[in-house]
């Protein structure tokens, strides 16, 4: 059994929604990587008996809890006291942690402000993690079944506290053996759509399958036990991966960390076959050449409006041979031009289907693609992009046809 | 006293922390405006057990809980069976939410999978909340002393449901008296650079002020109790605008539900005054574009690698006017012109500063305006982007100087 893991942040920027709680996804995933089961998130304010109440419901469910915020010098700094209520420990002055107070405001050369003297109180008989980059030392305490870990809530004391600090000792008090995930990456294809390719295929009980949808892509992720046999592992994700062909993009593995993303395969193929592209981007208006940021072999990116409105509704493919022709004159090995084919007026209504075609021309290929967009306009301008950017992928990968 | 509410989300991508929170952050804030006072967020995975225990939980202890998840076709989106078990709410067969589901496919000419028709299932005298822009519906239903609404974890779907169907909701269910919000939006100007201008400002001890930063953008948050005065808010609202002058693009009053983005205001006036543009965006390729996503008044956005790499790194004044004439010939009213004036090859290195210039050229205005860009690639894109819009702005707000 996998020991069981929560997140507790303290925060009112958290709980009115000034912030989102990166902090919780981040730690959540450095602690699943590890092989932990991780439960719960959960965040609350300033109030003590709510931090105290939330503390003692930990301190008897979970096995392990990483908690941020609540360390600062000011008075809705109260996760320490809370501490010492819910488990009995009262605050003693910690001699070493107050020196490094003092001296983190040395060495700035400013005066420590009073208020700062609160964050050398720590709970009796706590462990003290030393903070280099901030002025509140973080601490562990053991309660009830649970280890609690305190962090400060800015997020770069934090991250510099889990790694130098806590993940040395979790990996001494707690046995871990971790996961491995297969996550397979697609585009063009909805969630139930895959659901429904994938149905015929039964996979053991102990292989776990999840998907997550983001605009315009779906992943499919097989979560596999700890030491799983290499060979079945790679039978299984062939299996998944076959019924769903060409739209796969990229299959990740998390024992490797690789972690790709449409444009990241483009990318590398790009410049791997050192091609260049120019782009005529009439229906997602910009999104496409702004997900290129960085890329070199990304010409030109451009829109103009003239040709969205008077050229282009139409099946496109005459329309779009001539623009794409007239990019490769321009210098570009290839070329992707996106014209309306029904429905221009509609785009912006989120209720309104749009059609667009999707040409591609390259030194020894060209190859039409014809989709419906839906959704806000913002929607249909993402998927715009990321189907012409796949058509590309395919193109790279000698998958078109 | 306010009533309180608490947030819970299901997903195992939000617990796993393959993605933030921001569902919670938005609800939370819609809440506390509305006022609500927020006291609890919780996110648990896809564990039937831990799902039906936190309903029990948050049914004894909050008057309002917003939840938002799990209401997909797939076996791990179990939100309707725990409410059902938790609350003895066995799931019916919702007639009108299967012909909802059906029509969502059929509108897209698509065949609807066997496997969302699990989604017409809701528990026995739910309220159901009509869901425009997915399958899922929402559903909500009263028990202990908490109403709950459920809403799908798709952001958009998330907002469009909250705002059509619940919010109305709750305004009859609960006495609601709201706090005041006027947020000033500025551009092209730090928080800390903000808080330093806001220094000799003292504020009454009931106005809270808070900031909320995002890329390119500072947000100044003065939050007033119910029925402050109107003169003497008006006043405080104006002490604070004074000192930040020119870079106040918008000031919002939660009491009238207005919202500015940059965006937005420079589309009013671009309508007002029937002019267009033509863009240049030889640093921020296609982002910005791509913001204006709807905008009639774009009449062209590019991007030439050609530019960039050859022409521009200067000081811009002379290549930017001429390239800015070109733009104007083409028949735009207005040209905005980006060009690098140093480091370009720092661009992608998150350690570097990129100098650019950004030329806004009229029939009755020049500007040249110049900036150092800083951050990850991505950032300096978005920068860029903001800035430039920005200058159209002020120029349309009659502030350039």
């Amino acid at each position: 059994m996998k020991p069981t893991l929560e997140i507790f942040s303290q925060g009112e920027e958290i709980v009115c929604g000034q912030v989102a709680d990166t902090n919780a996804a981040w730690l959540s995933q450095q602690a699943m990587q590890l092989g932990f089961l991780v439960t719960r998130h959960t965040a609350v304010g300033d109030k003590l008996d709510d931090l105290v109440g939330l503390l003692k419901e930990i301190a008897g469910r979970a096995d392990c809890c990483l908690c941020t915020g609540g360390l600062g010098p000011t008075t809705d700094d109260l996760t320490a006291e809370a501490v010492a209520q819910a488990f009995g420990l009262p605050l003693a002055f910690d001699e070493v942690a107050f020196a490094q107070i003092q001296d983190f405001f040395s060495r700035r050369q400013r005066v420590m402000p009073d208020s700062n003297r609160k964050q050398a109180l720590l709970p009796r008989g706590a462990l003290r993690l030393d903070n280099a980059l901030g002025t509140a030392p973080g601490f562990a305490v053991q309660a009830g079944r649970c280890w609690f870990a305190f962090m400060p809530g800015v997020p770069s004391e934090m991250r510099h506290l889990f790694a130098e600090r806590i993940l040395p000792t979790l990996n001494t008090r707690f046995s871990l053996a971790a996961d491995r995930l297969i996550t397979l990456k697609t585009v063009g294809i909805g969630e139930s759509a895959i659901q429904e390719l994938l149905r015929p295929i039964t996979l053991p009980e102990e292989v776990a399958i999840g998907y997550r949808a983001s605009l315009g892509e779906v992943q499919i992720k097989l979560l596999f036990p700890h030491a799983y046999p290499e060979q079945r592992l790679n039978q299984l994700t062939d299996a998944v991966a076959a019924p769903l062909g060409d739209k796969v993009f990229a299959v990740d593995d998390s024992s490797t960390g690789q972690c790709s993303d449409l444009v990241g395969v483009i990318d590398g193929l790009m410049r791997q076959r050192q091609l260049s592209l120019a782009v005529l981007e009439t229906v997602s208006r910009g999104c496409l050449g702004s997900l290129c940021l960085t890329a070199d072999w990304l010409l030109s990116s451009a829109y103009y409006q003239g040709v969205a409105l008077q050229d282009t509704v139409c099946d496109g493919s005459e329309t779009a041979q001539s623009l794409a022709a007239d990019l490769l004159a321009s210098g570009a090995d290839c070329a992707l031009v996106q014209l309306f084919t029904d429905n221009r007026e509609g785009f912006a209504d989120r209720g309104q289907a749009t059609g667009i075609s999707i040409y591609l021309l390259t030194p020894d290929a060209s190859h039409l693609a014809q989709h419906r967009l839906s959704g806000p306009a913002a929607n249909k301008q993402q998927q715009a992009a990321l189907l012409s950017l796949d058509v590309l992928r395919r193109y790279l990968q000698g998958r078109l046809h």
